[in-house]
């Protein structure tokens, strides 16, 4: 087992890492509250996992759990799943010295962390990620959300998990889509903060898409480590965080403009950072030799590296909507080198429209050079 | 003018208090932000007061602000009322670097407040309230929240305002009931922390109830100082804010007892502190004189002394459910002396029972003694 802490005070936690972390009641055991335990979960991660967590609460010495369950899929981050999620825990009688355990990919995990943000004014959680991309960002960092129809992720809170249980050995019984969209939020750390990780994917791609545990153990540590260091100086996104989001602007683009739930977060980040690099090329900031190293390494996790065939006009007002935004202008996240990203300034809306035509779908190959 | 400053490290805030403080362009001016403002109010205090605020904004050199209407009443403060205020920002652009204004009484307050708390992960607001209960209690502090069909406020969240401008001059506009039941919480802080505060109202009821404005300006700075002293030791209500629940947890009871909107929020509270006090004599801890002292003052206010005719056992099971309840036990604040509440420990249910028959409608008078 190995442990990250992500320090930020009274609100620091431990990300435990490990195959079979998942069964071990000690890593529970610090968390337990005198109220009663809610494990929200859903139907496809409830009936291989489930019966797990409650052993091991079982053997920490807490009471049987209530059990929530969500729908599948990005649908269940939505105000009413999340009623119905509150109707459960009141239902239940789960009060402000309650716990809540979200056990699950991005979407229970953003779900049940904004319940337990708002539930009584706000209750602690732990989360136990099932997905490569929920073990690797975003069950590290407390953004917690539901979607509003006019955007993802409108409504949320920053709030920290008291622990995150990250089980390796979960990953067996991810789909293959899966791991892979989860190796863009991988490939993202390496790109924006870490040439070092960058180097280690281009030789080990392969164990990772074998599910080899040691090497899936070492991308979501290095991964955890680096998301760590960034969300102590700066928990909230006023600065430094906001490099965390390479490749999430025009991802967020993608996702939107391909209709919700038809590419996957990681697919449409993978594809996003891409348009990103190729931005930065054209700003002048990047070389157009490391941006192909991007796409390389995009490919050979399996992943999409070009977005849908909308006109560049649609990409930038579905951009402008994005919450990044800062008095109206869309901020972009660059590449100034390999392992160092950076927020572009006087980034001029030509590249912008250039960039998005030169990654999408049915471009002309190499329009990047 | 006068200005209370709650201190909460990076979420200090002033509250600023006198006659004529909703246009003092230079109150709002420091908390301009790059991004669009939305004003939150109600039909029945926009007509007021909204236009003031408008101009008092212009001056500061702020855009014309979005409007954002929401219900009168208590029924505001639900999930449907969010919504709406959520489609409106994100129907105007309100960006992550906007910044919302509270315009009315506790419910607007909290509403918005709350929208402001999980808009994008949260934007900063200004509270500018218009009653006297928001002005001596809810809008300092940064207890937001919407209520549950299960239960008053389950939903929420702590966020502390950017600022607090209590214009005592838009009290001459309240209705008498609402000026009355703002009354119920300076009497809760007098009697929970201040026995001298108490003894100005008992000679100063009078000047209250006739809207002095030099009156009312002392009642508010008093609240607001003791409730920032307060807030600032115990922000998220681990220990000692919970005093400031004296009288709540009946109150919450007698409101949900006779029906929401039945009660004010105030008028519960006042009956629910003639109630904490029966318990706290009977538990030996209160002089019986003092509980008296308390219902005189009640009732010098024009506020009920008495809850509506349940069933004690009914308070009970309505108590068991408040979101204060730690581990299945309802937590009772009792007073030591006048001025002096504290967290009621080994209460006797038996003595609930009887504190609850004595001080409810059609109860024997004197069954106190």
């Amino acid at each position: 087992m190995e442990t990250v802490r992500v320090a930020l005070d009274a609100r620091s936690y431990p990300v435990h890492i490990g195959a079979g972390a998942i069964d071990a009641e000690a890593l529970y055991r610090p968390h337990l509250r005198p109220g009663r335990i809610a494990v929200v979960t859903n139907p496809v991660v409830g009936p291989l996992y489930l019966a797990r967590v409650r052993a091991a609460l079982a053997r920490a010495g807490a009471a049987p759990p209530i059990e929530v369950l969500v729908e599948d899929g990005e649908q269940a981050k939505s105000w009413p799943a999340l009623e119905r999620v509150f109707d459960s825990l009141l239902g239940a009688g789960l009060g402000r010295d309650g716990l809540l355990v979200a056990l699950g990919g991005g979407v229970v995990g953003d779900l049940a962390g904004f319940a337990a943000a708002v539930y009584q004014r706000g209750i602690p959680f732990i989360q136990v990620p099932t997905t490569l991309l929920a073990q690797v960002d975003s069950s590290v960092g407390g953004k917690t959300a539901v979607n509003h129809a006019r955007g993802k992720n409108m409504i949320g809170a920053f709030h920290q998990p008291a622990a995150v249980i990250a089980d390796v050995g979960a990953l067996a019984t991810l789909p293959e889509r899966e791991l892979r969209a989860g190796l863009a939020e991988v490939i993202k750390h390496g790109f924006a903060l870490d040439a070092a990780l960058v180097a280690w994917l281009e030789k080990n791609m392969g164990r990772l898409l074998a599910r080899e545990a040691a090497a899936l153990t070492h991308v979501v540590r290095r991964s955890c480590e680096l998301k760590a260091q960034v969300v102590a100086g700066d928990e909230r996104e006023a600065g430094a965080r906001a490099l965390l989001n390479f490749g999430h602007t025009f991802g967020h683009a993608i996702e939107a403009g391909a209709g919700y739930g038809v590419w996957l977060h990681g697919e449409a980040v993978a594809a996003g950072m891409v348009m990103a690099a190729e931005l930065s090329a054209r700003a002048g900031l990047l070389a157009a030799a490391d941006a192909e190293r991007l796409r390389r390494l995009v490919r050979a996790a399996g992943l999409p590296a070009t977005g849908p065939a909308l006109a560049p006009e649609r990409y930038l007002a579905l951009m402008a909507g994005d919450k990044k935004a800062v008095g109206g202008r869309t901020r972009y996240v660059v590449l100034k080198e390999v392992g160092r990203a950076a927020l572009g300034e006087d980034i001029d809306e030509r590249w912008v429209r250039e960039a998005i035509a030169a990654s999408v779908d049915g471009a002309p190959a190499g329009a990047s050079r």
